[in-house]
């Protein structure tokens, strides 16, 4: 059992303006800490998510069994970020399922459930509706931004967008972008959950269903991309689910990795809102900090101040080392402080979340330095 | 407008015993050939399909306007495979939709559509076929086998299972089995066509709809996997479909590489049967010559007299070289006489289609070889 941690939420009640246009009003995030804002208040770190997770980043939630947080490994007592040094932010993106401001929720011009009108959430959405979060909790500049995949975007985002507000950001298993085989990913899950009869144009909700069959093809793809072929390989290889024996069936669970993602796709479809899939990877399609600077990412990170920390994984092949690589370079051209490490995993994109000594090590190491600065 | 040739068909009245068990009776399957058998009967190439395709491998049909065959760039009057020198014979597996009894057709035991009954058929299963279509054509022995994909697991098989009937198996970006991660595609394709409602347990010709949802979804995925990302990059990269300003909206198609996908997922759900698409991948999943050798390749591949060409495609991640390395190697361990080459192509699994001038001048080398032996 990790420590105990306790949710919370902040309503705002000030508009949002959005990336796409429009705004958001009367909305709230969830959120949890970990540790104690110190009196200079200048050991706060925020955590940014990524697709399927949460505020609830680490710890448990009492009388809960099996409540840790997705990042439990990382973050907490004497863990490699440590909360008896930080205090470690998790935050709710808007959009999301898990309780901050999203599709299920009333919208207030209306009174209906918003559904598929939830308007298009950004990165850079996030990162303001964070930062306002921040600033309510009365800290002025984060010691650290840290997120990994669509959360290192948002830590390299906060960089750009709020360049004093933070000292680091962590950007771990990232990109600069999306590359078009990931885009492509995105919109067949995306089209498995819209083509499913029990979406309704998402507002399924008023029809008491579930897009499942949708939610379950996206999510089982999901995990091919998330696993390197190589820990498929050891892990399932062309192991059969019964013995040795061929069924000779089309339809029938042939093979163990078959029974693996068919069990992943069912558990997700339980629990995870289809428009929240379609916000969530809509806004992965769309960072692109270059883009508003002819496609150079060196201009693009010039307003950048804070120091940083990237990692990738070798197997890695959904945000490829390459892709660091291409920040790693951008940042060092603009004569950013940069720690780069490339990680000899097996795992995969997964390996962000697992328990690699190496990479354990390392962030421990980056966070020790962070620390001392952050001392009086 | 390439040589004009007409489909034909053969009638099989002796039931064809199946891998799987039981037995198919009273099929038939469609053929076409190009060129002339020569007097000794020795100069005949038999050409496997892989997943969508068919019989019609070259040249054209009479009166249709873009009707040429599949690998219409390979095959033909002074093409790589010279149909001059060579008689070819392109063959419809059994199970498709394009011409040879599949789950169109009706049962002669129930008087019904076979639909989602249609036995599950493997490599072995269809190489028997082919073999009984040689026969008939009165050839004993093939000049060679040859195939890509799938096809080429076929040409393999045929090595193995009619070791004296064929001098030379040319296998394409082909593999000894496939991969858990392969499996995993065509278990989220096969998913996504037997969860549309529209499948109706396989028997939806009765209910007179067609499960297009699912085959496009399994469509747009399998081209993900033919594609490489650098091709991907190349063609769409991020550009957008509409000039440069973003809609911000999660269904409304935004990149290019939607467009496209879309665009094939709508094209094949107008005319590729869902059985077949279930029968097909199942028979990539079974395919694997090894496992009744307790997993030993080289013990697997023993049994081959014929010599071998394999070609590979460096970018192809899904039948990627290492694979074909693997076959390669137990050749070599059984001192068979091996030609092999890795082609340094861009385009991913999709390259073994297409006019790459070093892939297609390597392949013409091998059959004038080949046409040299043939001469009396």
């Amino acid at each position: 059992m990790s420590f105990t941690v306790t949710p919370q939420s902040m309503s705002f009640s000030q508009a949002l303006p959005l990336q796409g246009g429009g705004s958001l009003r009367d909305y709230h995030l969830s959120y949890e800490t970990y540790g104690s804002l110190n009196a200079e208040r200048s050991n706060a770190v925020l955590i940014c998510h990524a697709l399927n997770a949460s505020h609830h980043v680490a710890g448990s939630y009492a009388g809960q069994a099996k409540s840790e947080g997705w990042w439990d490994n990382m973050i907490g007592p004497g863990k490699p970020v440590d909360t008896n040094r930080f205090f470690v932010i998790g935050v709710n993106n808007l959009g999301s399922c898990f309780g901050s401001t999203g599709p299920m929720h009333t919208n207030p011009d209306t009174g209906r459930i918003h559904g598929a009108d939830f308007p298009v959430v950004t990165v850079e959405d996030w990162v303001d509706s964070q930062a306002r979060l921040v600033e309510a909790l009365g800290i002025t500049q984060l010691a650290a931004v840290m997120g990994g995949s669509l959360g290192g975007m948002q830590a390299l985002s906060w960089s750009l967008q709020y360049p004093e507000k933070l000292r680091h950001a962590v950007v771990i298993a990232s990109a600069p972008n999306l590359n078009a085989e990931n885009i492509a990913f995105n919109e067949v899950a995306r089209r498995a959950i819209v083509t499913d009869p029990d979406f309704h144009g998402g507002h399924f909700y008023e029809h008491g269903v579930v897009p499942k069959r949708g939610l379950r093809i996206a999510r089982m793809l999901g995990h091919i991309t998330y696993l390197s072929d190589d820990v498929m390989n050891t892990k399932f290889g062309r192991m059969l689910q019964s013995g040795d024996v061929l069924k000779y069936s089309t339809q029938e669970i042939e093979f163990q990795i078959e029974s693996y993602l068919r069990h992943q796709g069912d558990k997700f479809s339980e629990y995870f809102d289809a428009n929240t899939y379609l916000l969530i990877t809509r806004a992965l399609d769309y960072f692109d900090p270059a883009k508003a600077h002819a496609h150079n990412l060196t201009k693009a990170l010039a307003r950048a101040r804070a120091q940083f920390l990237l990692v990738s994984f070798t197997t890695d092949w959904r945000f490829a080392p390459a892709r660091s690589r291409e920040m790693v370079q951008a940042l060092v051209a603009n004569q950013r402080d940069v720690s780069y490490a490339e990680i000899d995993a097996p795992h995969g994109h997964d390996a962000f979340l697992l328990d690699d000594p190496r990479y354990l090590s390392l962030v421990r190491a980056y966070f020790e330095r962070i620390s001392l600065e952050a001392r009086p």
